[in-house]
């Protein structure tokens, strides 16, 4: 779809001027200097050639339609021109002038217009106000960078122009190289979830990388990103996190997830590695970008210095990764080849005065070995390190067995050129051990979640009609939060359990009502204009008999009719009384980006105090639910401590996936607390308390 | 103390062959080659000259006493070189020679002899086992290290060799240079205490770094660390901790310790930063090295890119620290100067054609503002950027306002002359801007540290007599696990609560000491042959008469008797029923460097499930204790959540300090939990419901 921006036959650059100091000449420079194979058109109002190549008055007056039009013009005169693009039939635009959206005031409204005509012609957009692409495989430099990047398997999109300056010249720099790059700008058009598509299948791209501040679809954004990550690993940078969780909520769960839990979940629930730093971006890129995937987490390290090893022995074991376990026949290789004062476990220490027939000796052994699935190469340079030629080892080894092999070459001063050969043989190297651990530690979660098997998801029945009739009433009133009784419906009508309960309107009633429940029950008032019952005495709990539930009644509206004069009263509801069990909250917040975010977590002080709480997006999958419960730090309380018998997994499970069905089902609910959740001990089942929901 | 090492006058090389492969060949080039003005010999069996100097057969032979000897010659002839060195009067050694305790066995041995003789003749050494020191104040390199190093204001000692050549190799890169640099090696006589002491004051070094392996002498490390971050900020990076956690504990605390606690609570009761990676330590080297020390947390940020603008934002409001907020004047000084596109507000962002003049502008008004303790400039190249004059305006402007300032200019390829100036002129850069946010923050906790009130100690009025007559009668009896009743006469004798309690020895008394105790009462068989009392229904609770007394007392022994039979039995405990109250776990395990170790957390399961339990080192400061409290998760339920009242913590508070003090008085106590320590609401005091003591 996006082929015509990518790997255009023809490009036009509108504002193309003979003038070097302006943009659109840097762009029609980039694009001639770089080995681009079709063919060129300058558009420029008056000149006749530009750099050499004809120029144009107009995309209309060109010979035939270009594939690709770049736009880089005063952003009032950009209108005008997308429309005789429209009428050439060109079917790509990369606006590069800015203006727009990013101004505000009547730039937005340019972008709005902008955005009309490009979509009532058909076309696709890149921009506007950005940086431009750059396309290694079709050499085609589509923007007004300083630089050229060298061509590799990274395919890059980045929503901050500067960024985009600032990796090249980084990249540059460490010899690693793109095969897309691509300035997002303000996005009007062709936007993350529409670059992650192109993307998908890229014989091209090893990894995507994105640098990301905002997305606007998120749902979109997580189809398409758990499509693209089933083949292709993609690292993000999500920057803006903190400054915007200030939204206002109102509800329990809205205030513990803010706005950055949405991206967490979106991250995780679509296989997105999140870099913290672009650091971590780049040590990621270089690993996924140069080295085979990884099949396990077992980890070997081959040094010849004791003290770095003890660093990355460290970092594997606190990372989660293992240290190898090598076989007989290894540690025999080892023994017989190295000298007596070497270590033949792991990490092989090889000694300082090693030269690179121990590295090839150790880092062989260690490859060949079927328990070893990466191995990390350790140097630091000494008098007698042979660098070239460890290199050559190393490199050797790497393409012999198809394992991830990475190093880190300790120093600067004296590995220059060992370090440029290193990369310039996709070897990654890290200055010091701990990243190259730590990036492993990345490479192996990717690879766990290619692995995991397809999610499946719940489909329970439910009386949906129900529930669409009572939001209705409820809208109906005015109101937007449901009332106590109301909530408990749309709950039942889930399919999700209640505490047995009926409103009586009498001493005798109660009594006949609680006696068929069950006793011990509980009686609570029942009136719309009396929201906080206990504090006036409008509850009573642990009722046993038949005369104390007459007693209660009288007692209770008594109180009420004193403390509340001229409350509309319906009755007292008599209730099952639930014995204790573990209380767990679920709760529903509306991410504005990603739509209903579902909290589970041990209620009360441990979600209030110890923000124990994990989130996921719904539609949440048997698989994500699962996996959500057991990520929580209390979880072991839930399974039981102390010979304690385990809690209702499954129950929990299944009331989250009811709300998570409920609030796909209803967009209209905005929040949702089921708090507490009680839950006895396995096939025992839990039982909802209390509900709230809040509609838009 | 260690002048004559690190600043002799005179140096003699034992083993400087004329041999240019031998290591003494390479220590005597580095000394003669790296501008030393003192006097060189060269101590060789047979060489008259070496390297153009006067060769001697041994130290006994030279015209005067060397200050300093390198010892560079095989492990079984250093012993009779040093006594030569001893009855010459020689007080300052290097051993660089391996081969002693590091090989294990008749290597361990030699070792033993080599530092009994040091000893003897009040000798200081360096090594065995070493590469070598570097002192760029006295331009003496006494190592065989292949570069030396820039002369600069960073001290380094390091357990490492390897490590040692790596940073060497890794500064020279980076353009870092350093005061003293020390490859301690098996460190048989200085060690990083000796280190720490002759560095306090050192106007050479404004910033000293460790890489540590192991601690000999815990006590005495925190003690100096205490005394030298007064003066110096220290950074250390620790090794070797998660592999060395597996020592055997038996109680409670003691295995939820690990060895990696200790670590943690030294370092951070002596003001040590402790650096996760070497990345950390040398971006924090680099900014205490270059900077003045921050006086506040409030940062501001100029940047020519909004992405990198939000990233350290983000960065910033992460790490602790502030976002500065700026004055009238200052906003009013960027308004009247930047482009109206600029942001006036904090990040300052002057968009992405700035030149120097713009960076001028922001970086002076943000120094300028009283409100801004340290100032972050970010720089994303450009077209338009000119980078050495951005640089000239950076370093001109922090020395004008004695602030930090930091940069991160970020890219590679088109930055070199622009990095080499900000290094040479002490400006830290950053490659990515989280790592400049990164080293503030720590800086900030640095001057936090050096700020704070002096710690003060708190003595109680004990009876230590009693206790040690206690545990003497323990270890008669050949035990080293206290009874109960032992336990509490511990607790009891160091002024923390226990529950009034008597023993009782027949059904009447029982009811007479209930009575005087007060109702409701505890009882509890009383035998040093039953462990498990409640197993076979020996202890009963909530005893609310004088009849229930009666009939428990008979009960609990015929249980006892029926149960165990052969069992001792010394009576019935009677024992008051403490009201329920907050539960605290108080523990004690001693490190085997670092003696003991404090833990407190909130009992049960969330130091059984969450882990959430903090470590100090005894003895603990009323400061510390107060920081110690604060430092665990569910510190808010001790001080009430939902309108519950606090706790008390003073009284906590006041029980770590009395069993800081128990452990400190009795070195002979291994192990000890108070489990749980009942705490009512505050002024309400603690009581201590069960303590075990483990003796050595």
């Amino acid at each position: 779809m996006l082929e015509t921006i990518f790997s255009p036959k023809s490009v036009a650059v509108v504002g193309a001027s003979p003038n070097p100091n302006r943009l659109g000449h840097v762009v029609l420079k980039n694009i001639v200097e770089n080995d681009y194979r079709g063919v060129v058109y300058p558009i420029h109002p008056t000149a006749t050639s530009v750099l050499g190549l004809s120029a144009y008055p107009s995309v209309l007056n060109l010979p035939e339609t270009p594939d690709l039009v770049v736009i880089v013009i005063p952003p009032q005169q950009v209108l005008a021109v997308v429309d005789e693009c429209g009428q050439k039939g060109v079917r790509g635009l990369v606006v590069i002038t800015a203006g727009f959206k990013e101004v505000g005031g009547e730039g937005k409204e340019l972008e709005r217009q902008l955005l009309a005509k490009v979509q009532q012609y058909g076309m696709r957009m890149i921009g506007p106000n950005c940086l431009g692409i750059i396309d290694t495989v079709s050499s085609l430099n589509v923007s007004f960078a300083a630089l050229m990047p060298f061509k590799g398997e990274i395919a890059l999109m980045s929503q901050s122009g500067a960024m985009c300056t600032a990796i090249l010249d980084w990249s540059k720099a460490q010899g690693l190289g793109f095969s897309r790059f691509v300035s997002l700008g303000n996005k009007a058009d062709v936007d993350e979830v529409a670059l992650l598509h192109a993307w998908n299948h890229d014989p091209h791209s090893k990894v995507i990388l994105a640098y990301l501040e905002g997305i606007n679809d998120g749902p979109g954004f997580v189809n398409a990103a758990r499509e693209v990550t089933k083949n292709t690993p993609v690292i993000a940078i999500k920057s803006g996190t903190t400054a915007a969780g200030t939204r206002a909520a109102s509800s329990h769960t809205g205030s513990l997830a803010g706005s950055e839990a949405a991206y967490e979940a979106a991250f995780h629930q679509s296989g997105i590695l999140r870099a913290r730093t672009m650091n971590e971006l780049f040590d990621l890129a270089m690993l996924f970008a140069y080295q085979p995937l990884i099949q396990g987490n077992r980890i070997a390290i081959i040094t010849n210095a004791g003290g770095p090893g003890i660093i990355a022995t460290d970092a594997v074991e606190r990372s989660g990764l293992k240290m190898a376990t090598f076989s007989a026949e290894t540690v025999e290789a080892l023994r017989a080849k190295l000298p007596p004062t070497a270590n033949f476990f792991n990490p092989i220490d090889i000694i300082g005065d090693a030269r690179s027939d121990r590295y090839d000796t150790g880092l062989r052994a260690a490859l060949a070995d079927p328990g070893v699935d990466a191995a990390i190469v350790l140097l630091t340079p000494q008098a007698q390190s042979d660098l070239i030629e460890t290199c050559e080892v190393i490199i050797q080894l790497s393409q012999l067995y198809r394992k991830p092999v990475v190093t880190s070459f300790m120093g600067g001063y004296s590995l220059g050129p060992a370090l440029e050969m290193l990369s310039a043989n996709y070897i990654p190297n890290y200055t010091f051990p701990e990243r190259a651990v730590q990036s492993l530690a990345s490479m192996v979660r990717y690879t766990q979640w290619r692995d995991r098997p397809a999610p499946t998801y719940r489909s329970f029945e439910v009386d949906k009609e129900r529930v669409r009739a009572l939001f209705a009433s409820v809208r109906e009133s005015g109101r937007v939060e449901l009332g106590e009784i109301e909530a408990r419906e749309v709950i039942d009508a889930y399919g999700m359990r209640l505490p047995k309960s009926r409103l009586a309107s009498s001493p005798d009633e109660a009594a006949q009502i609680a006696s068929e429940i069950g006793f011990p029950v509980v009686m609570k008032i029942s009136s719309p204009d009396i929201l906080h019952k206990t504090d006036i005495g409008g509850v009573r709990v642990g009722i046993t008999d038949a005369a104390s539930a007459r007693d209660s009644y009288e007692l209770i509206e008594y109180r009420a009719r004193k403390y509340s004069p001229g409350a509309r009263i319906w009755g007292v509801l008599v209730q099952e009384m639930v014995r204790k069990g573990r209380e767990i909250l679920v709760g529903v917040t509306r991410d504005p980006q990603f739509g209903p975010l579902i909290g589970v977590g041990m209620g009360g002080i441990y979600v209030e105090v110890l923000k124990d709480i994990a989130f996921r997006l719904a539609p949440i999958s048997e698989q994500e639910v699962d996996e959500q419960l057991r990520s929580i730090r209390t979880f072991p309380l839930l399974r039981g401590v102390r010979g304690e018998p385990s809690a209702d997994i499954a129950a929990i499970e299944e009331t989250v996936l009811r709300v998570s069905q409920l609030v796909m089902d209803f967009p209209e609910i905005v929040e949702m607390d089921i708090n507490p959740l009680v839950v006895h001990n396995q096939g025992e089942g839990a039982i909802v308390l209390d509900a709230r929901i809040i509609l838009k």
